[in-house]
């Protein structure tokens, strides 16, 4: 997706090897009309899965979730990652460790909201080693949702995620994905535009 | 906002004399449709106020916040209730207690994103005690933003937040005023539509 790669390039900061900082249009300040145009893409490359439902986890996958729940229609759920007070009954869990915040969160969704006839979009803001999605596949699991894919909107190719993602069979879509952070450079993986849709 | 209320009619639970669960459609699952009526009605009461940025807190206050975003056509910056490592220059911070949660947050924002020259639109989902609205206005306070005003989804009216802050001088909207939640039924403040778009 050039506009998000355009982007990256002229707003992404690599701090180190492994750490791309986009916090002025993703993770802190966001920017709407990408997020609008970010919601039309995974729309274009799950049509036709039947989705009735994305998934997401707080907070940086809500903003492109909300803007292609709005163009695909369907409601959007974002897993929690704490219990908070006023949701205590039929809660789905699972954990996810953090690298960047070198932490464990447990994550809950209400079952309530992931039922056995969804179809479930998964999305996240990051794909770097896959705990996340992973978790987020877990709770659409334990709930009986069948899996449309998984859409991310950068995915780290060098760190082992999205490899195994797709190694197990999850139809993954990522916006942009890039190859290398070294030396503050940001490379992309080298791809004909959309080609991972035809994966 | 009709729309608004209906919803919290036929989806929103008083779980007790003060709390008023709509996870339904804004606290946990998000109905993108709804949200981005919600923008649009935030856009129209705020025309004219010359707005350049919207703020907001994670995580329930960002579906609202991005559709406003997207049809005023401005960024929108979400302050985070911990730092995270990736921030950690250059942060405004304030401090805002939770009576549902039972717990004191601190909040922060990266002051490169809130400017001298920002006239910021601060919304929230709820407002009820105002902590959280305090706390927002406080971080713009700090980078010397002007703030054209507060929009709400849902006022608990019954609660001190929404007078504290109109006595301050403060621009309040609020799309939906709850009256009182007793007994298990939701009564809505009576107004005119829009009346309080005049205050």
């Amino acid at each position: 997706m050039d506009i998000l790669k355009d982007k990256i390039l002229s707003e992404g900061t690599a701090l180190s090897e492994s750490v791309l900082k986009v916090d002025n249009f993703l993770n802190h300040q966001i920017d709407p009309q990408l997020m609008h145009e970010i919601g039309a893409e995974f729309k274009k490359r799950f049509e036709g899965k039947g989705v009735t439902k994305i998934l997401t986890l707080e907070s940086s996958g809500i903003a492109p979730s909300v803007m292609a729940g709005l163009l695909m229609d369907v409601p959007v759920v974002f897993a929690r990652k704490r219990q908070s007070l006023t949701l205590t009954d039929g809660l789905l869990t699972s954990e996810v460790y953090s690298y960047t915040k070198q932490e464990t969160n447990q994550i809950c969704v209400a079952h309530k909201f992931l039922e056995e006839d969804d179809t479930v979009l998964i999305i996240d803001d990051f794909l770097a080693n896959g705990k996340a999605a992973e978790a987020l596949i877990d709770l659409a699991e334990q709930a009986e949702s069948n899996i449309a894919g998984i859409g991310i909107v950068i995915e780290k190719s060098f760190q082992e995620g999205g490899g195994l993602l797709r190694d197990r069979g999850h139809h993954v879509e990522s916006l942009a994905r890039i190859a290398n952070l070294a030396e503050g450079k940001i490379e992309f993986v080298q791809e004909r535009e959309n080609s991972n849709a035809n994966v």
